[in-house]
């Protein structure tokens, strides 16, 4: 890894932890080893590192629903692969995917811009793949919107880490299992 | 309205636009339209209108779920029932139960652990009737934890106002039919 990704990663779990605003440069500086001058010849600055950090995890959603929406697969299985991928991405980025909800607010202008535009493509990409699957019968009618919002905030949970007092003991393949069953059928019993 | 009431609801809107730490006294004493310095006689600081607020909608919460556990009805329809609930007090309550999210890390020691020992109070007993539901074979066996975290999240979109573009557009019974039957049923047609 470059001392760059390091100091990028390190940075990530100091903002998830501590925040953004109150995370310094010389805390980053304390925990990569690096002297705090000596920083700078691999960062411009504490903003940059919360810009590519954001962007990078946003790009990895984008792509994501990109590739699937390029398979030439019925509409339902479109719609499992987008939740699967979802969480997959969500489960091997904790700290990035974290930071989408607690710190995209402190993006400068130019990248808050751009942020919002990717997250506003991948939700209209995901509603479409909701309303795609309802034209074809395989999904109850409803609002594809309040729709795609329940598959997204059933998700969030597994990388919010402020929540529950304990979302990390769960393993990833219990988390695709019963989210994916809750999501598909619900929670009743067919019978009742 | 007593003033300290319309102080307190007035905060509460600044707090969500701004965020409790970049909402001064003066930006309340501009909305309230009373003198900052007369502000204090009526309150004691922002950090007290914080634990106010935090405290009184974490309260709500509880007794909704206490008068639900002390029901004698069916243990299906006391889920159904704290699913509603939460839902009415979430969608009367919109700018403190965002404040949930939001700026709970900003309470001070003592009014963090009272608001955190509620949160749990009502997370457990919310997973008791997920349950006891279960036991009585009402709903499907699995991790009850994820499915109380599951029911709890797809709730949460509904008053946490940055996760997409338009949720104030949508009706509390559009919620209710929408979102009830997404958790009891799930997406997928009943055929497929």
């Amino acid at each position: 890894m470059t001392k760059r990704e390091n100091i990028l990663n390190i940075a990530a779990a100091l903002f998830v932890e501590k925040g953004f605003s109150a995370t310094s440069m010389k805390d980053i500086a304390v925990k990569t080893g690096i002297e705090p001058a000596s920083l700078y010849n691999h960062i411009q600055s504490k903003q940059e590192l919360l810009n590519v950090l954001l962007l990078r995890i946003a790009n990895k959603f984008c792509e994501g629903i990109r590739t699937i929406e390029h398979q030439n697969t019925p509409s339902k299985d479109q719609l499992i692969a987008a939740i699967k991928s979802h969480l997959k991405i969500a489960l091997s980025n904790q700290n990035l995917t974290y930071l989408i909800l607690q710190d995209w607010k402190h993006l400068q202008e130019n990248e808050k811009n751009e942020f919002l535009a990717k997250r506003n493509f991948y939700q209209q990409n995901f509603k479409s793949l909701v309303e795609r699957a309802m034209q074809d019968g395989e999904i109850k009618k409803g609002n594809p919107e309040i729709i795609r919002n329940n598959i997204l905030s059933v998700l969030r949970w597994t990388y919010n880490q402020d929540l529950y007092n304990n979302p990390k003991t769960f393993q990833s393949s219990e988390f695709e299992t019963e989210i994916l069953s809750f999501i598909l059928s619900g929670i009743l019993e067919k019978s009742t």
